[in-house]
């Protein structure tokens, strides 16, 4: 019944509701807690240790987190995922399971990670949207939001949306990609795409730009913030639900984080 | 301050998973509970009384509820819409408050229900639906499920699809039309119009439709259920949680209950 050590990746989908955030945590239930808990139960309750490709806060959600992690196990990759669907709970759901090179690292090997934030624009709310959703009721300025998200693309230094900056850490990012997108009237949805995002940058910008939607401040604001580095220029940092861990993406790996999702 | 007492029009979005089901009872949370506490407040504590298009059972969510009331307020509808939503919690949502005539009865003046029942059909279940769609991971066979589900409209006697038969009752309602929908890959919708429906109709025909889509009986298995009027005969009742109550139409109202919403 031995087996030879094999790293394998994982693909998962979590609600993040009932979490405190991704990292594991004396006396709280963290994803990487549950998931470690899981995985070992595989291998004959050896401890197991995952990495994660980006460690997402406490009520972030996530549709295609990416995780890696050695294993000792006969079952194949299949069996893995279906015993693992079996062991946790319906709110974290590893999607697909496969073995990887030994040198693939769910963080240091992504490329890139997409965020996306959903905001429920309706007047009364949506009930089923609620966990999902920032709800926004007051109109927004849909050509001002956008003017100003259009203004972020590039590779800068984010100091100015970064939560804390608790000892030396490089603060540059290249952000490549931003949009927009209203899948219904009642729905708004922006998506940001970067090759590495810092603590609570997405959440930070998105409390700007809502700020440029209300119309207390200029599209150029963000641009503003961007230039004196200073955190307190921008607005609040948008509540930790309506934000999403989308996609993250590998060069090795050609199978891309969320291409078998839907 | 005195105002005319008039009678109201709520139509009513709601997440059934924090609620032991519509009808007022003692010591647990209720739709009909925590809609005449807030109206209550509206004309100075004086109690409300409410009536319910449909009774939805523990668990089970509503799109589009319609309630009625007599109320006494100042407040003209938009305000009473706008009150009710500051004082009800995010998974109970006023969509709309009308005045309508005295003669109107949310439930005796119903002419048609609609009720959908939602099921997640991937392999590893989708987190974000977990509330809201049964998990069937079993491949379904659509086909059969579809001439099942089309063998049952017309003028019946439902009571071998009923849950309990307390007292005399006339079980034969008219099932006016059904379908099968598709959404995305993961998920199937199975909807179900009528002048009414009895106690666990809908997740008792669900759970006999699964049997079908299972394999485990043939699609004309649902007449046998009818014509023998044995509930013993039909598949497990299906679980609330994918069951939403999806819109009430009204023969005087011209404005049915899903027409404002998304």
């Amino acid at each position: 019944m031995s087996a030879e050590p094999r790293r394998i990746r994982l693909d998962l989908a979590y609600d993040g509701t009932g979490f405190a955030g991704w990292q594991l945590q004396p006396g709280v239930r963290t994803v990487q807690g549950d998931l470690e808990a899981a995985l070992s139960r595989l291998q004959g309750e050896r401890p197991v240790r995952i990495r994660g490709a980006g460690r997402t806060d406490a009520g972030v959600h996530a549709r295609a987190q990416v995780a890696d992690c050695e294993i000792e196990t006969e079952l194949d990759d299949d069996d893995i995922g279906y015993a693992l669907r079996r062991i946790l709970p319906v709110d974290l759901r590893p999607c697909r399971v496969r073995t990887v090179s030994k040198d693939f690292h769910a963080r240091n090997s992504a490329r890139s990670k997409t965020y996306a934030y959903h905001l429920d624009v309706s007047a009364a709310g949506d009930p089923f949207r609620a966990r999902y959703a920032l709800h926004q009721p007051r109109p927004l300025d849909r050509d001002a939001l956008e003017e100003a998200l259009n203004r972020l693309p590039g590779r800068r230094d984010w100091s100015g949306f970064v939560g804390t900056l608790n000892g030396l850490r490089n603060t540059v990012r290249e952000l490549t990609a931003v949009s927009v997108s209203t899948p219904s009237d009642s729905e708004l949805v922006l998506r940001f795409t970067a090759d590495g995002f810092l603590y609570h940058m997405v959440r930070n910008l998105v409390g700007t730009l809502l700020e440029v939607g209300l119309g207390r401040r200029e599209p150029d604001h963000v641009l503003h913030v961007l230039a004196r580095r200073d955190r307190t220029l921008g607005g609040p940092t948008a509540a930790p639900h309506g934000l999403f861990l989308e996609s993250v993406l590998y060069d090795e790996d050609l199978c891309g984080g969320a291409d078998d999702r839907e």
